[in-house]
């Protein structure tokens, strides 16, 4: 890959750092883990309950005795319940986390922007974020990690309505996606919010460094992203000026493990 | 207090750590992070679905021309929506997390108990722990965080119940509540799990010090209990044998803000 020893060429990073400043960051992070923690037993619980709603519509559809205008209703009730079991279903992905080691299968990356904007809809609502999905046709299935995938896109768009929030105003959050050479897919995230102030912290990715108000943000959502994409072997940029931010990244189509 | 003049005469903590050391706990904890932030946006989409499902619930249920059977069937899917509005209702208060200052406010803590018992209802049956609630009817209503304690709670909890799954065996968590001296109360989680390998980190309480697989505790629980006790000017003790925990927490009803 060459990447390694690339990196080694450049400064080293800040490697260690004190507590007390880090520890709202660190608080905020333990918080996090709490909730990861906790989340499978709450899907679990949740799944139960839709379960027993959509077993009873699934009943009450096929019985002809109940009047005519009750069916309608009936099939947009079941349209929420179905709605919700795909919600917990996303949620469930997040909630397991990623995997130690990177698990190669096809994956639709689509599929994934879908699914990543299903789950973001109310954020962007409600920080007046558009986004604006530029899927192409041809984007091939390529062989990676969905669960990385998944936590990317999460994190660059969860910075992207941040950003547009910070602003004030409404704005736009354009993602797309298209096929790149030899397989592999370029993914990008443009937002028009503010802009990082911190441009080390862009370049260098140091964790708990944060633009932030302080408890608000982990300082972790770039950190992790970097982390992730060296894990899927891709490459990433960033720019940013005080007008917004584009990320973009670059992810090769793996090998299967078979074929290594 | 005299609490901080005590601290200082012990060994100082370690205050840095060493990043490629702790890069897998830092990882999940910038997981947790980034799902902590999408959680609001889903749980509100997963309300709106809800809300449908219960509308048109309330909507039935006022319809005399519908059969009986059909109505007695209603009243299980109304309530089968109405938990998961509550469980839903749950996970927000853990999605907001704690905030940066306490907020002190009257708190049930019996009632915080239940909420926290039924969100990981599905993970201690999963690890076949039974929930022992010991809920003394007079414990008072205190002035406290109810974030914060919820938390605390949760995160006893889970670390009671992953206890019970090392064992391999089916086992008990007792949680019990009672009152205290000067109208405080007195919190206790015991387990008959494995107990902690790792006396030091125990009673120093050092972030990132984790006894679980790599990648799969954030080891920021207790690190994070601690903190949350000292904010709420409490008590916490640890007694750990290799057959199981007991934490006891000592919690003030602390003066309303109006009274400092």
């Amino acid at each position: 890959m060459g990447e390694g020893k690339k990196r080694k060429n450049q400064a080293p990073r800040r490697r260690r750092w004190d507590l007390e400043a880090v520890l709202p960051q660190l608080l905020r992070a333990a918080q996090g883990a709490t909730v990861l923690n906790l989340l499978p037993s709450a899907i679990h619980e949740l799944n139960n309950a839709l379960n027993t709603i959509l077993g009873f519509a699934d009943l009450w559809g096929s019985d002809p005795s109940l009047p005519k205008t009750f069916r309608e209703d009936l099939q947009t009730l079941s349209g929420s319940g179905l709605q919700a079991r795909e919600l917990l279903t996303i949620l469930r992905f997040f909630a397991e986390g990623v995997p130690t080691e990177v698990q190669v299968v096809p994956v639709d990356v689509r599929e994934v922007c879908k699914e990543v904007g299903k789950i973001l809809a109310a954020a962007f609502r409600r920080h007046r974020a558009r986004l604006i999905q530029n899927l192409e046709e041809n984007v091939p299935t390529i062989l990676s990690d969905a669960a990385r995938l998944r936590f990317i896109l999460s994190a660059l768009l969860q910075n992207a309505c941040e950003a547009i929030a910070h602003t004030g105003r409404e704005g736009q959050i354009r993602l797309s996606v298209t096929r790149s050479s030899e397989g592999g897919i370029t993914l990008i995230v443009e937002d028009d919010g503010t802009g990082f102030e911190n441009a080390e912290a862009l370049t260098n990715f140091v964790p708990f460094t944060t633009t932030k108000p302080t408890g608000k943000g982990a300082g972790l959502g770039l950190f992790l992203v970097r982390q992730l994409v060296e894990d899927l072997q891709g490459k990433l940029e960033v720019h940013s000026t005080p007008s917004g931010t584009r990320v973009t990244i670059h992810l090769p189509s793996l090998p299967l493990p078979s074929q290594v």
